[in-house]
């Protein structure tokens, strides 16, 4: 937002100055702060990484800016914070220690609960995966990997996931597995509202226009009771062909478009009934009899196995009906 | 290794037979076993998973086949056991309920732990990563995703990650990512030799042959100390197109030595010591001054701040020397 | 269609027998045949290859299989035949020598030509584009592939392509822009309509419900005039999780249904105008002026450079707008 | 090589001044020049393309610039001449007139070839594959896309091909299935050393330094007779980590090591024969019986068919021996 100045100070200053006007604009127009973060990955100082860097002083001068960051998104009244790890990897691990590199990552991010302490800030941490592009690996890769990351260092209970359809194609999964996975551990908190191209492996920053993509998204926020923090921004760019002003407008209407038509989509779904019947009764085994049994932990081996003896085979396995339920999205597309 | 009986107890008897021989055949050659496994995942009944079937019938038979397969393994003094999961996923999120289905994946790991110490079996339980195929996505999917699962449910204590290279490259990643994940987390515990194709999308269990691959492998298994478990098994297939019994010794044999190459770079590199020496003075930065202070938990983003301000800008960056270091690997090679 | 005989005799006379039900049916029913071929690929005789493989037997009764099924097309009155080029390809090129495999199936081709001319069988041949799988690379890899080999050996004339959408997009491209290079050489002569998963590597063989992948398709052939040879065929299959009869039913109902939908909604947009129109518009100034001249080949080098030097720069571009006709796409799905 | 000026005459005499210099240190050190390009990409007003733009003025300035390259070209005794089709693409579909922008680049490489001649220009022209980035998708694909629109418009005669291994994988093939696809066409003209990373998406540039590659690369131009035009050259970049000057010293040498040692190797393979002759005997049905008859055009479907009722099955296939293969390279690394 601001410029950098020639030392760590003036930068600071120079935010400052953006700060106040951002604070009038906002008391002005109303429109309020989803979220704050802090660039540690464009500036040259950052070609390492920055909490993950070889070099001790670029771990101090990212948290020095992350500091500020945080006193600014708070004073902006910002709903949260957006960790985003764009050169937290490596371009090579014969040149890498990744554990000591991690163990960095998580002292940082335990420095700043710490401060968001301090300074009263509530709003929610959010750490952004993102699988490569510009390093060759980065360690937030995806969902789960950023989970195993904030369960191994004790931070679970301190940053949600902010998710991306496009990071989510990158790291080979769906933008629903990610969002399953998150929603699973309880710990999806907010979304980007960026697509890509599932057909090139870099980050194309698209605005989204499939319906189908949003209603899929909408459809597990909606299932999950929607959000309780975040929401949906856009840091999606026109494509470097779409150059004139009014690209902006064309490219945010229509995500934001595609977006409204996939939460009437998701709504009328959910509202029909079907597909969440469908896939209850799929598990109704597990509702008593021996799944309940086992859902109850009242059965080990031993008993499974005495069980099965008896049998001798399993109950029919019924169709998992793919093509039926592609067909009953389309109702409603 | 033994055919399907009519029931569970008839295919538990052919397997009984098949045991009593490669018990024997075992006293006669002396060769040992290195890790028992159950098959779940080839017959129709597995259709929609194992542990995470949407049929509770279909969990109970798969627990009396493990149940039967430890006992086994701990008959034939096999030394682990891996837990492979060949259809623990989904072919469609639409009809799955994710979360419920890993709830019963831990729940079965967990019926498998406590069946093993009531057996006295000591050996190491694996999970071995595989992110798809047969199906669209599986729950173990690479490292992290395994880690975080073991992490979540409280199993992290009771099984080791059995890595194999072409299951890394389909979840995008290198074998060297993968054991490095692994071993950061203490959890690497064997690996499988197969290797892939990196622009196929397919498992194709490939032979290694690359020395590149295995010197990268051994490495790290070396840097982590040597196996304390496992060790390194094939189940790596001829091509449809090597059809004579000539070409498995072919595969194995050139397998074997591809492994024994890499090995001997691999001690040759640490050996000679620029490689790791190179390493260690990159993150020099971290063993004093204000990286020491940060490692020894001894700063806060106040600290580093004031620290900041005062110096106004980082210490240089030093070059990452990729393409020296790859230099350096081909004076091994 | 028929089973393999002890010897291609007895096939063959299989076949007739299985021919001539068929031939019952059609005149019952009314049903036409689009287009026959022949498997050439699922025997392990042709685990090589069939026309290009190293064992010229195989050639031999890859011929004779050709020639039977362009036989039985003729009787049943089939619109066309495919060449699908399942094991046309290599495993690893260590083994392989390309140039000569190539040459064999061009002379393949010209038989086909030939024994075609002679029976009097006048449906149209066609290829059908497939990257990989099972072999590790195929000959006829993509749209643009198969017209190089085409016009190489002298048999563009002869035959056009038939596209699927999974192989286009498991050979890096999208559907619409393998069918875009086949229109532009004219080329263009059916589609298979499998659809694929554009994050798995292999050929899943799905049935199609993206109406803006089955739109796309049409706005295609719209444009070209419609098919005058060929038309949609589904050698889908329903997911091995999807068993029972009635997921053929939802399976083939709801790809149909797609494709009509697609085929509704490219009229409307071609009815609408305005895409249409952007584009001629964007290519304006190659109607008259400089870009008339290139066009009509009335300027070279020499013109186009003193042109420019008068000019000094080029007359502004504008934007791409992909955003605006992404949107607009929305208006009509 | 030299900057943009206010106008192209601006432009065309800050080149004339460079190349005054470059003429001398041509004298002064005996260095040569492989081939001369123009930058057809980087200027915005290239942003949709040069010779395929859909704006003509834009195709009037890129004749211009290549008009001068030719001449700089060969003024400094180029020995050859690469069109690089850095924009020659689109970013979707929608806006595009595919078959339109192919004739306009048909038209501009034609007016090169005319200029050529008139210039007395002798060096080859090559023009170098690349399916991907910074566009969506670019024309020159890959080695088959290329010599198919070469073939459709009558360029096949006026240029070869310039291979690149980091082009060659994200088009989704093998380096040396690129270069076998060029020399069977004998259209293999010349390559560009940089390699990429078959897990990355993008165009990494990196510096050769895997011998089984070099190796692999020498094999195919040693097989066709080596190189009678071009070279290798390179344009790798180091890694945006390796910003030391030393680093490019480091890069060079060890890609040209690396090249160094891929040909020693590959004429070892060679001189041992054993790779050769095994490719050799494996077509050896081709060399006379059905295969020769073949071969020679004196078989046909009628002919092929006798034969085969009469044999009933084909002649045994043998093993592909792929394992074998692979381990017999490894015997030279």
């Amino acid at each position: 937002m601001a410029p950098e100045g020639k030392d760590l100070r003036e930068t600071n200053k120079n935010l400052d100055a953006v700060v106040q006007v951002l604070k009038e604009e906002q008391q002005r127009t109303g429109i309020k702060l989803l979220w704050g973060t802090a660039c540690l990955f464009a500036h040259p100082r950052y070609v390492h990484g920055a909490a993950t860097s070889c070099n001790a002083d670029v771990f101090a001068y990212a948290a020095a800016q992350v500091k500020k960051a945080l006193e600014v998104t708070h004073e902006l009244n910002g709903e949260g914070y957006v960790f985003w790890g764009g050169r937290e990897g490596y371009s090579t691990l014969l040149n890498t220690n990744l554990k000591r590199e991690m163990d960095h990552l998580a002292a940082f991010l335990h420095m700043a609960v710490d401060y968001k302490k301090k300074l009263g800030f509530e709003g929610q941490f959010y750490i952004e995966p993102k699988p490569k592009e510009p390093t060759k690996h980065q360690y937030d890769s995806d969902a789960a990997a950023c989970l195993n990351f904030l369960r191994e260092y004790d931070l679970i209970d301190h940053l949600k996931l902010n998710l991306e359809t496009n990071h989510a194609t990158l790291a080979g999964h769906t933008m629903q597995h990610e969002l399953e996975v998150a929603a699973a551990a309880n710990a999806l908190g907010s979304i980007d509202a960026n697509t890509g191209d599932e057909l090139l492996g870099w980050d194309t920053d698209q605005f989204p226009t499939s319906v189908y993509l949003t209603a899929q998204i909408m459809l597990t926020i909606l299932k999950m009771g929607g959000f309780t923090t975040g929401g949906t921004n856009f840091d999606a760019k026109v494509r470097r062909e779409s150059f004139e002003p009014i690209d902006l407008f064309y490219a945010h209407i229509g995500g934001m478009d595609a977006f409204a038509r996939g939460l009437k989509i998701a709504a009328a779904i959910r509202k029909d009934g079907r597909l969440t019947e469908f896939v209850k009764k799929r598990y109704s085994s597990w509702d008593s009899g021996i799944g309940g049994k086992i859902e109850k932990g009242k059965a080990g081996f031993k008993e499974l196995e005495a069980y099965m003896l008896k049998k001798g085979e399993v109950a029919a396995n019924l169709s998992g009906r793919q093509e039926f339920l592609e067909n009953l999205i389309n109702e409603f597309i």
